[in-house]
């Protein structure tokens, strides 16, 4: 960390400064420029707060050198992380794909997309019991029962299944839940993050719409700093002024977490898009930039459950989809042949 | 609501359509324009998800002409909100300053800060006993101790007293609290949300950093159809581009959203900016544009102390400010006389 | 168009409006709902400024049903649009690849990375003559000169060259360039766009940091109104929050642009990322998500010439990112399969 | 500038850039930290260009100490930049509004603002001949003739003039303009930019919609690089995913730019929110913040040229709005007592 003096900097202050700084553990060294002095620190900067050090009146600015994540950083753990679940490999080069329903509707709805995905090529379920929706009017999700429904087309279809928490007082319905998802909108949910840090079960974190890579990073890493190492980011859209989409799926967030972080990074083109005709070619795009998997909304029966099902991917839409990211694959990207 | 139909749609999809849409209740009216059919609907559109009849293939496009919220909509509720808590009336063409420190240290410093905030002009005491922090190896706050000490400053100064909550199980500790807060990151953590909507406790509800105005005002829809309509709007800094400010403070909020709703207006210039040197000029921007308040750090002793109350303002600074707002406010905005 | 009235509008400025519409040639629909009336514009709204109207008093609301734009409407010109420039084919179904040199240097530099990049797979050169930068102190291109560079390579190789106009007042130094291209900076220089117009040169022009997609579809009307249908678009990253990239390149813009308008897409992976490490990835998933052609950076000794070549692709990199590109080109979306 | 270095750098590629780097007359200064080194430089690093540096593999990150301006800084040149035009003082704590129409209609039309402004208490006449549109079939403003018009009004009440130049082709029309103003889309067109160096007249240059203030201030830096001083800022909205404004006004931008730089700093509420009811609480609202004048639309007869005068004040809000700013500035933000 570099710490950059105002000019004339009041002597007690930046003694106080750097007698805090060197309590802290850090070695500290000076070096004059033409117009200010810089003060560089070195040592474990993690858990120094750059805001707070650059709202002192005696500094001009502070820039980091080292990032402020440790247990998920690529230099220090240069190796993939690979997470198994239920006989599928997430990460080190292996290519998944998570399909299945916004919503669970019924028992037959999401065991008739499940066996339609698995036949396609998925490998894992999704579906969504608890929604977090922009409205209080609008459908919440089928909530436990939901979660019932979903296991019960999980030990129909040998699938590992994922659904989405939104508070942690529920954590203890997600038992037999393979993969728990955090959504965008928890993804600075703190305290839920350090409760799945204390489990043992895989955790699908999605970006929050305006959260920077270090950031999405940061919350990767209050999981891990709880013992859980098992994270998957998922990146799903960020916000932009751009009205012509929901949101902007910013796929350049690929290559460069590949390169920040060992973790392994999917991409849902389906949230991002908002819209059925935008959901295969930016998957196709995630693929050949290198992503470690898709998460996909498929549903079996559009014309009739209509209103939920017509952002999703029908079943053969869905495996035409699946053929072409299998032409793509042996082209895209590698991140293991340029480490 | 307005759908616009793609040309030569199907019919069959079309009757599904109008079918559903009728089935809810809504009238529909069909005009002819010159490349597309326009459908409006007539009714109460506010469970209508708007993404969803998007996604359809048989519709270019959706507009929203009713907003999807009631409760909040100063259109049915045309005269301001009154709060009242401890005495102090918020809203209603009142002014009232919340200050106080980020995080509560020690009973001394909480009591020491809230009695000069108090002379200086403040009316309603501030301190977090719960931080929510982006690094998990940040200080977090003292947690359940820290609010006990606020309660006792809350009982020896006479102020009522606001403080963030970051989880819905830790709801009972809050129970002397007189405002609960809840941050930017959780303004869409819909099960609190509705936790919060169950009590009869003021909520001040800041406004997430990548959320639109209209989501912001469904989020208090959240807490009012629950039952408690004491919400108060906290702008305090949107995510832009822009670097230079730690946040990019939306003053034109104050006048849309007095526009929108019948709910008070605060603004919080310290955390949209994070450098204390630009909590003064933005404090008196927002008291002009005819902000129902503002919310304020303030520490008492910067110098020792300093890694955490130098984003703030000493009492000294934030006592110039108070007498600056008082000038300039029988010179602001007044939405008052609009109405 | 569909403008959303207030309730009680007054009666003398409602017939004010309706008259100066029909006195355009529109005619009116009016259709009451709850709380609002809805008036409905019939006839070519294309020239009615809707922020004007948005502005009116008695306006609650505008909503634009048809697009503002026509020469490039795809609705009204269902097939693609080719261009055809010294034997390369634009459009249509193609894929071409432009690379080249940021800046032109010098003779030697500009043919030798030409004849490499022909040899890779490239069928267009790119070289910047006149660059934008934001720094008056930086170096601003070689200017007239470079152009004269650029067309010798051009003889020499027999490629058809791409370079960049700042200013109207230099047309007449394009005379031998065969697609001129207009900078993100310059998205909205009307004045320039129009001359462009008045021209029977393709135009390649980039996508501004800041605008939308319509926006990005009117600036090409501005040069299809002049007469000139040659009109390449070209996303090139857009302004976030986000600071990883330098900009992010939004992918998405791909199959929406193919829907709105007939015009080729094409996508500079390197400028949106500004480093060479991004832009094989980000190529790769532009050309999967169905884009008409690539324009990358390539410079032929980035070790001596490092100072501007480090950004761009040795001759080695980019000849292995072709082969990828035509791995996956059979597999890529395809808006024609669509249509 | 600081460099950091990736861990086990190429020994050859480093002496080239620690040679090129002393070539250019910096001194450098090497420190090892725990996983990275840094390299410092000092000496004047003004022209390079940080972007160029980041690209190269050996570095792993480029962070600039010393500010890329020269002639703006407020730290080479603390006191404030004071313009004077027409008996005008701008700057140095003075308040200067600025008033008139959109477009330059008639000559009766531009008078009659003209003196009812002035009455009210404004200082300078605004008014566009040349008006970027962002559609091509919408009115462009009445070119050359208005410029005259305009020049007539100013004769009469002695108001000095500002209006937007749209290319450099047009300068000499200016001759007789007082300010030459340039518009947010051409915040960086460099060639018009450096053009307007030449002259001797003062310049109003808005802010881009996606341009940091670092930016901003470059681009006074090309016009003072050409030895013209007199540059005055103008805030003017950024674009930010805020749909309910037509931008965002970012108001921390007076205080930032005021330290940043010894310009006067003035602000436009009535572009950057495109409504007549918001202009009154920004306007407000950035006087306190310590502006140096505002920039406001005012139409004389709305009712009939109402399709451009609605967006605009009438005489008498502007009258009422003049009043209220007269109160709100005693107690403004002040940067002359601070400094």
């Amino acid at each position: 960390m570099i710490i950059v003096l105002r000019e004339n900097t009041d002597k007690g202050k930046l003694e106080n400064l750097t007698n805090w700084l060197t309590s802290q553990g850090l070695k500290l060294h000076f070096s004059e420029g033409l117009h200010s002095t810089i003060l560089g620190l070195v040592g474990d900067t993690t858990a120094i707060d750059i805001d707070l050090l650059k709202a002192l009146d005696i500094v001009e600015d502070v820039k980091r050198i080292q990032e402020p994540y440790k247990n998920a950083n690529r230099k220090f753990h240069p190796a993939d992380t690979v997470i198994e679940v239920g006989g599928v490999k997430i990460g080190g080069g292996t290519f998944q794909i998570i399909a299945g329903p916004c919503s669970i509707e019924t028992q037959e709805q999401i065991t008739s997309v499940a066996q339609s995905v698995k036949d396609a090529g998925a490998s894992i379920l999704r579906g969504g019991a608890f929604k977090p929706r922009t409205s209080p009017y609008s459908f919440q999700g089928l909530g436990a029962q939901g979660l019932d429904l979903l296991i019960a087309a999980k030990e129909k279809t040998g699938m590992p299944v994922v659904t989405e928490i939104m508070n942690l007082e529920r954590l203890p319905l997600f038992d037999k839940v393979d993969i728990i998802q955090v959504g965008a909108r928890n993804m600075q949910n703190f305290d839920l993050l350090k409760e799945l840090g204390k489990t043992r079960k895989p955790i699908l974190l999605k970006r929050g719409l305006a959260n920077t890579l270090e950031e999405f990073i940061m919350s990767a890493e209050y999981i891990m700093a709880g013992g859980n190492e098992q994270v998957i980011l998922c990146e799903r859209g960020i916000r932009t002024f751009e009205t012509a989409t929901r949101n902007t799926l910013d796929l350049s967030a690929i290559p460069v977490l590949k390169k920040m972080t060992h973790l392994p990074v999917f991409v849902d083109p389906s949230h991002a898009t908002g819209v059925a005709s935008l959901v295969a070619p930016m998957a196709l795009a995630a693929t050949a930039a290198g992503a470690d998997g898709l998460m996909i909304e498929v549903h079996n029966d559009p014309p009739h459950a209509w209103c939920d099902g017509a952002q999703s991917l029908t079943p053969q839409a869905f495996a035409d989809l699946v053929k072409a990211v299998q032409g793509i694959r042996p082209f895209a990207y590698s991140y293991q042949k340029e480490a």
